[in-house]
């Protein structure tokens, strides 16, 4: 993942700023645009593949979403309607953008990434998302379509939504923030289910894969760590916008996204902390492990090298041998060989070693 | 305990901010409120399951203190009841909170974790305790019922509590939490002792499961950390309060409860540091030990083989061994391996294995 | 140390605050309270086990030294007659306070630790000092009557002393300080001593004590750190306090203390680096010796098993084995078992291993 | 490279301050200064060695871009043309600065590292840029020529580069900054690729020189570290500069460049905790393999060595040993190592070490 | 060093503030004080041992050095001559002094770290430089005769030390700090050779005395640090300083000193990274060998011990061993032994053991 941003990120070097160039993957599905047009007892919504000349309304808020970044056109004509910076345009189709937020010149714009948990390869992929959030008119631009913010067109549409109908621009802005961010916690929750797992395995009896899936997990995190950390200053700059952009009403509940996002990163360094803890007790497994093994040789040799001495004594071959004529010898022999193992285990027992 | 709170916390993903949801555990218990109405020369107490609608007095304050939060109709009757805004109301339900102080308009808004050690199990568990600081009254909600503001009720009723009532709702406000605060010294105790005992075991001798229990306080203490550390940035909040909600005269105690929280988290981190200490060392106990083993199979092997294979040559049945027919040759041998068995001690001596 | 504190401190968990008890050890030594009341060219010294009624002059500085804290109904004497807040009695008697600087109307409050190295068990143990710096008037609470201020007494007394004398009592306050921060510096050197003891002990040769010595060594540096830490911030915080109680002249000396304990917490910070380099150092010697141990054992083997192998080969009874019966067999074998071993030295010298 | 540096710097020890001593690489190319005048639509750009009076036209903005900083005599010759303070001409000489900015009467001066990757050798160099900008002038000042600044003289020059001589000398200052930032990500991406191969090779199989490769790339990220860090600070430090040399459009550009610098200083230190995690799992293999190795020779020594000393026994050449002698005696001693091999396989079986 | 230092200091507890007490090492040589008055056009310089009237000049500025501190006399009277302040002179004898900068009534002291590099020694020591600005006055007072300042006097007295002479005594105190600070970069030079030499040794073989010597370096760069880092501070403080005793044209030059002094700071924390990054290596060597001579140990044993054993049992003498007279079972029994070994060796090839 941190791999792959590089490259992309590096083919951009040399390119004048302001150049849009879109830096995700590309596909043959063609963008889509959704154009929402209400008011407190009035909707609208259109969607196709282009954005029309939307006709301006004199109240009521436009929301217009695209997902879809490849058709650079189609951005460009989107910020000329808008009147976005060249800037804005770049940061847009550059996907590799690190979470901030922007105060241009009428508008306010906002990057964050949408993480999505994906339940059966147990893994996470990353998306940019780019707000545009204007007087009466929030855009938002999507790499592919998530249903993430279908909640939320919903309930613009349905009768519970009046009271979303009745705010400005910023608090729909705050809404697609904050269902960003609330995926942040399904993903947590994922990978947390993963570190318990790994856990459990590790208590249990450690295998030599366990440090790789530690440290598989270590660079996830550290992946997440870059998508999370910089959202709290985001919105921290957010709330503190200078204009009238950000209504004082709204800032109450940007401070509630703010306080996830606090929340998700302090998750985030526990679940680092747990995995250094992890590999701590595995290596001392290890360890332990180790030890056992060298234990099991020690008392076998230990036990069997001198007795198998005392045998080989009477195997040699000398004429002159007394204890071998002897009637008792061969049992004096097994005698002694016995004493030499008690003694061994004796030993053995004191050093706690059995 | 950091999984189970994450996978609460993803639940509520998706779900427009103001919602109220109950994400603490569910039990059959109904919940208690008890009101309390005083002023300096009255007091007057009823507890039941709702809140009957408390004949607002000319002064004097009141306390209104609840005890389990499943009945959301109840919360968003005492909401409706003090003007609480909908995130207030999704935060008290919402027990997975982040300790913080939030002002509205007319109230200001504490959510603290009660941290409840249990001498049986030897271990803690967390609830969650959300105070409303209004005018002349003070709203509590707690999880479950719990006796940690009984004191403070008997002192209120009592003859010595004169100056209690003499004082405002902030003072009010400042009691709970100050009894909150102080609980997670006598938590801190108890892990205190497992720390001191851990360690004795380890200085002792370590065992492989020293390395598990190490970890697992580890991670208690990472819990703890959670529920704690942010206590100090809310309590410097709460001095720093706009309007006139805490006096003055509060600041000073405020001030007090600060400092309790800083030597809370003072003792936390010095958990910590001999948590991490105590793996040092518990890590080269092992080496040691490893040491030792290898040691004695050492010293046994090197001082058997050779001798074994002194034996093994007088073993052998060449027809030609003239040492065989000597007279002496079995003596000679013998003392031949005496004499290796005695440089190898030598040698052992001198490297200071023996 | 440590958990002793939190021991005492868990114990007023759930007292209101303000509740004078006495945190520290009892003993049966009745407090001494020594008042001093000097002038420029006056000095008066009277020692009891009670306050009497102080003469209040009309100019003048007034020291109280209280050795002892177990007589709670003479420190609330002193609070009373000196107009103390209850959180400042409350504090006197914990003597587990974090050090700190506290402003209260009339007066400033300060809360120190006496450091008092032990040369005999070769350790330091600490005590709680607590200061009230009023106008003309300075209140000292020593847990235990320590020789520590004797000096400052003797100057006030004797000729030397008339620049003393000159001063208000924020100097003398100052003196008190700077005294105790002082025997910080005694108490780092004793510590240093240890560790540079250790420090040759590990060089010359480790043994499995050490890593014990380390984590002792540890744990005193968190206690000390517990200690000196805080005091930077409360001297900071005396060096503005707002109001006239201390003067500009004062401050530049109050600087001065500052100083003093940043290089304590450098030092203290240093040791603690040096405790981590000597443990690395310490777990690469066990390394070390283990690889040294399993050379030996690998050298003796490796010798010793193929020359045993043949003399094995030899000592085999089949009936047809013509090497047996020639005349030079039994040279040839020996001659083989030379050269084996002669190759093997030869592939441990190109080794290195001998 | 961080020792060749400070060779050089430890060179200029004890030189008065202002001293113009060059510290880089001497070779005996000719240092190379380009003149570039232009204005919204014109453009002239001259070549030499040497600068020649540049005729200051009325309006427009002149670019000087020396390549080779080894002749000091055209170095100072410059500086006394645009009226630079000694400080400055001893900076750009200087070529082991750290990144900064600084303002002075008239001018601003900006000195970064420029990293070029070197795919053949995989790996980089750094060179030092200087730039001084000033009110209708840039100057620039590289030790080597490398194209870095092709693109943007050729913009300049052609068609599409309206836009760019429209602006004033701090968008050319920005343009130049940001083609250098740039630069890093491909240094990010080079060192990228390496540390994902090695990766993939530790997770494979570990080999002693896999800690060395790690160290390496462990003090080339320092390398990278000492360059980049500082670049954030410098360009906060050029947005908030006084006066009127950077102009408001230009902030919103400066930001942009600011934001790369942040996300390539996340990069690294995302590259030096993958590091740490590939040390970490390097080492744990190691322990493992001996593991693997220390179970290979217990099963072996464990089974062979106590069937040996049956064998042993009955190699004993005692008279009256009457197992000898039995019919079924050498069937049942061979029946007895069998059992025993049995016996210990069923053990390690159990152990899970087969 | 650090602990002779403490050593020092420790004496000093309990004297009162501003008692003059030589910290440093004594020695028979008398002090030198160095007088030097100088104009744009004038220059006197007279040495001796005591500082005799000197006649103050309208114009000019006296720079008086005084290398030796034992004569505590002599400082007593330049402070009474130059009203320094008791905790000044105190300061200037007590050569244990943290790098910090005071503003006092009438003048600005400074006091740093004069480090010298001892090129046969291979390694560095430390002495202390204290600066006293005054108007048109500057003291400096070293502990031994070091030339480092001689390059300045040479230049005040030549001819191109006309820029010099026209400066303030502010301009003076900047070159004296100057050139203590270059000198850090020696030392640094000399240190990054010793960690170069011990990296290139390490990388070849790991010794047993490479993590000492790798301790020693750690404990040299805790006292460097703690020399070099408060120097940072000192150099903003004395930038900031009010009144007009440094001039806005000196601040430039101090802000070059300041960047040295964080570029020597920079290099310094890269030593460290670095010494962390060879233990690592080091120790990962250590384990690598070991399981090198392990291998080794297997290899031999799992080879011989199998067919030791079936020599073993054809030694055994039971008097119905059908086999021991078979015609070919000499041969069979070498050919068992025979293939045993190559079984082996192909199981060790497999394993990539050989």
């Amino acid at each position: 993942m941190i791999f792959s941003e590089l490259r992309k990120r590096a083919k951009k070097a040399g390119q004048p700023p302001g150049t849009p160039i879109y830096t995700g993957k590309k596909n043959n599905i063609a963008p889509r645009v959704t154009v929402i047009q209400y008011s407190v007892d009035d909707y609208h919504e259109s969607t196709g593949t282009m954005i029309e000349n939307p006709a301006q309304k004199e109240t009521g808020i436009t929301w217009i979403n695209v997902e879809g970044l490849q058709d650079i056109g189609l951005i460009e004509q989107i910020a000329k309607e808008y009147h976005l910076h060249p800037l804005t345009v770049e940061d847009i189709l550059n996907v590799e953008q690190r979470p901030k937020v922007e105060e241009f010149e009428g508008y306010i714009f906002i990057t964050l990434k949408l993480l999505v948990w994906n339940p059966e390869k147990y893994s996470f992929y990353m998306e940019q998302l780019s707000l545009v959030l204007g007087e009466r008119v929030v855009l938002s631009f999507q790499e592919n379509a998530l249903d993430i913010f279908n909640n939320i067109r919903k309930r613009l549409n349905g009768e519970s939504g009046q009271r979303l109908r009745e705010q400005g621009s910023d608090y729909l802005a705050y809404r697609l923030i904050d269902a960003a961010v609330d995926q942040y916690f399904v993903v947590l929750e994922g990978l947390g289910d993963k570190i318990e797992r790994i856990e459990e395995r590790i208590i249990a009896a450690p295998t030599p894969q366990n440090s790789r899936t530690l440290y598989r997990l270590k660079r996830q995190l550290l992946g997440l760590r870059k998508a999370i950390w910089p959202v709290r200053e985001a919105i921290s700059h957010l709330m503190q916008a200078e204009g009238k952009l950000v209504l004082p009403s709204t800032r109450v509940y940007l401070r509630d996204v703010y306080d996830h996002a606090i929340q998700a990163i302090d998750t985030l360094e526990i679940f680092r902390d747990m995995l250094s803890g992890m590999l701590d007790m595995y290596l001392s497994s290890l360890t332990n492990r180790m030890n056992e093994i060298m234990k099991v040789l020690t008392i076998i040799a230990t036990i069997f090298i001198p007795i198998t001495f005392i045998a080989s004594v009477f195997g040699m071959n000398f004429t002159y041998m007394p204890e071998l004529h002897w009637h008792w010898g061969y049992h004096v022999a097994l005698g002694s060989m016995f004493l030499t193992v008690l003694a061994m285990l004796f030993y053995f027992r004191r050093k706690k070693w059995l």
